[in-house]
C-alpha cells in the first residue's frame, strides 16, 4: 500500500534538510502528523517567516532581519580588525569567546570547486572591497581547518598580500582536521590570541 | 551576537523534529537560508498540506486522505483476518511482504503507562468492537516484539480471548527487541507464516 500523496511529498519534502534520509524523513513526517500537529503548523511558519524575513547583511553578508546586522551596526566595534569566517555560525561561535571586538566578513560558504563554489559565490570581491577601504588595517582569517577552509584561507592571504593590509591566520590550536563549530570557546580563544601573519 | 528573531524562532521550530537537537536544528536553518529556499518553502507547503488533507481512516484508523484507506475500500482483502499493527509505517512493511491479504488495524501507539498512553489512547475500544462484528475470524497480533509491544499484543490478547475470535501472534523471527520497520520482508513474512495462538 502507498502513502496518501500530501503525506508522501511531506517525506519528500523533509528530505530537504540536511542529514535526513527516507527512513527519517518517515518517521519524522509520522511523527508529526501523528503526534504534534501544533509543532507542524510552527514549523510551516517559521519557515515562511524566515524566508520572508530573513537577508543578508550589506556590509558583513551574515543573517540579518535588518539592511545592516547588529555587529556592523555597533559603535563600539574596532574598525580597524575584519576577521573572515565561513558562516554566521562560525561568527556566533567566535561571538562566544568575547575575546573579539573587531568586525566580520562572513563568506557563507569555502572555495570548493567541486561543488561550483568559487571565489565569486563566497563574495571575495566585496571582501577584497571591504579590506581595502582603508580602515581596515588587519584582516582575521579564521576559516575553518579543513582542507577547504586551509584552501580557502590561502586564497584569501594570496588574494589581499600586496594590498597593504596585515593578513593573519588564527592559530592551529584546533585539531587537524576540526570545524570551528565543535570546538569549546577557551581553544578557540586561545587560538584567536596566538594568530600569526598568514 | 544572537541570531536575528525570526531565525531564532525557525531553529527552534525545527526541534519539534524527532532526533533533531539544537546543533542539528542551527545546521538545518542555516543550510535552508543559505542554499535552499526552495527546500524550505516546499517544506512549508507540504507541511500544510499534509496537515490540511491527512485523517485517520474510518475502520482501521491508518493515514490516509480519504474517508477510507485504500485497503479498507477494497473487496480483494479477506475480511476475516484482521492483522494488530502499531503504526502505519509498520502496516506499510506488512504490505511489502506481499503475504497478507486481510484487513489491518492501526493503534498508533503501544500501550505505555509512563508516557500516559493506555487503552483508550491506543483505541482499543474500536478495536474490540471490530473484532466482535462476526466477519472477523482471526485477529493477528504484529505489535513489535519490544518491551512495550509484547505488553501490547498480550493485553489485546487477554482483551478478545473470550470474544470467540482467534487470536494469534506473528512468529518470533524477529530479533528480540526488534523493530518491524528496520527488518527484511523475508524474515517478516516468515514470522507472518509462522504465526502461532497468543
Ligand atoms: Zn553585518
Ligand atoms: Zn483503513
Amino acid at each position: 500500500m502507498e502513502n496518501p500523496p500530501s503525506l508522501d511529498e511531506l517525506i519528500r519534502a523533509l528530505r530537504c534538510l540536511p542529514g535526513v534520509g527516507p527512513k527519517s524523513a518517515q518517521r519524522m513526517a509520522f511523527h508529526l502528523l501523528q503526534r504534534d500537529h501544533d509543532g507542524a503548523r510552527r514549523l510551516a511558519d517559521g519557515l515562511n517567516l524566515a524566508l520572508g524575513r530573513i537577508r543578508h547583511c550589506g556590509k558583513c553578508n551574515t543573517f540579518t532581519e535588518a539592511e545592516m546586522c547588529v555587529v556592523c551596526a555597533s559603535v563600539r566595534r574596532d574598525p580597524t580588525l575584519l576577521c573572515v569566517v565561513e558562516t554566521p555560525a562560525d561568527l556566533a561561535v567566535m561571538e562566544q569567546t568575547q575575546s573579539y571586538a573587531g568586525h566580520y566578513f562572513v563568506l557563507m560558504g569555502r572555495l570548493s570547486p567541486l561543488d561550483g563554489i568559487g571565489p565569486r559565490e563566497i563574495h571575495l570581491d566585496r571582501l577584497l572591497q571591504r579590506a581595502s577601504d582603508g580602515v581596515v588595517k588587519e584582516v582575521i582569517l579564521a576559516t575553518n581547518f579543513t582542507v577547504e577552509g586551509e584552501a580557502t584561507a590561502h586564497y584569501v592571504s594570496e588574494l589581499l598580500g600586496d594590498k597593504g593590509v596585515k593578513v593573519t591566520r588564527i592559530a592551529r590550536g584546533l585539531p587537524v582536521g576540526g570545524e570551528l563549530e565543535h570546538v569549546d570557546s577557551g581553544t578557540l580563544a586561545q587560538a584567536l590570541l596566538e594568530r600569526r601573519p598568514a
